[in-house]
């Protein structure tokens, strides 16, 4: 394995901000990424508190529109970017980006209108893409699979990078990272994980 | 400020990787460091849940030998850590190294003759540590003062070290440093706290 898989939540900030710097690699720098699915919603679910490793609330399991406003938009979109990943690499990061963007940027709620316009604007074949999601247990099986990566990895929040090399981490920053400086908080962030410390975590303490 | 703070308890064995990477530091690259208290036996307690900056419940409040092996030994610890300090900062970074390696090389538990033990390996004057450990009130005072610059800091775990800049973060890492790797660990955090990113966390999964 040579690519470095990330998983996001559309619902995430950070997320957001992590696939703006990946993107800058990939297109600019030759990185290769894979796009993985974490959901929020299930990983902070009480019923899944026991285990990060077992949950046994699952996202895949609900209902369309069932659950809050989260619950339901996160699975909205997970499922929609899994119809946008049909249509090759190039479309579904293109689609992914425009999402967050319109979530994290324009503050659009996760909606099926948001949703079309993230395809439109991502410039996917449309008929295609719903005809994708149309086949919703499809796309519920491939999520689902991205869902129990993630649980079986121990990713706990997003952001989550795993390198090729096996070090796997969340990597939450505050500020979208100029493509000029991508390729050096890149190789900040994986200088870390290689350290021969095997530093487990740097986090900031918050002033009151 | 041009020291760097750094805040921890004898009951963790991350503070002390992290104080024997401080002391490379300043004994050999010329860095200053302050050596202050934070306790996590406080920091965990469940009346402090509410809010780390607030402390509801203090182990300054709790007598001598009171609580849980890990309350009574970690209040001890810091206490005695208190008087040696009066003898110098070099005589109290000898204690409380001495103390960290025996709790977390040699497994001893954190009781009077421990402490002891730790007092004469850092060749302190052994009737001056015992007469300043006798005026309790003084000391506990000094320990108060820590644990409360440390709840205003947000403080969560050991070592959280604090730059002169501001920048404060936990940073935990699960192998000691070799002298000669001490200064190229220690600019890999602070360059992490310094990119313009504004990264807040680094935090690896971990495997089921």
């Amino acid at each position: 394995m040579t690519s470095t898989a990330v998983y996001f939540d559309f619902l995430c900030p950070y997320a957001w901000r992590g696939l703006e710097l990946a993107d800058v690699l990939r297109r600019e720098h030759g990185l290769t990424f894979v796009l993985r699915h974490f959901s929020l919603v299930q990983g902070n679910h009480p019923d899944n508190a026991q285990s990060r490793h077992v949950p046994v609330w699952w996202l895949t399991d609900q209902g369309a529109g069932e659950g809050s406003e989260a619950q339901a938009g996160s699975l909205r979109a997970f499922l929609a970017d899994q119809a946008a990943a049909r249509q090759g690499e190039d479309a579904r990061w293109a689609f992914a980006l425009a999402l967050l963007r319109a979530r994290h940027q324009d503050r659009a709620e996760l909606t099926p209108d948001t949703l079309r316009a993230a395809a439109g604007q991502a410039g996917l074949d449309l008929s295609r893409f719903e005809a994708d999601l149309q086949d919703d247990a499809a796309r519920r099986a491939e999520l689902r699979d991205d869902l129990a990566a993630a649980a079986e990895l121990g990713v706990f929040g997003t952001p989550t990078f795993v390198l090729p090399e096996g070090h796997a981490a969340y990597f939450r920053f505050a500020n979208l990272v100029p493509a000029g400086q991508a390729l050096e908080t890149w190789k900040l962030y994986v200088s870390v994980l290689e350290s021969g410390a095997r530093i487990e975590t740097i986090k900031r303490a918050k002033r009151a």
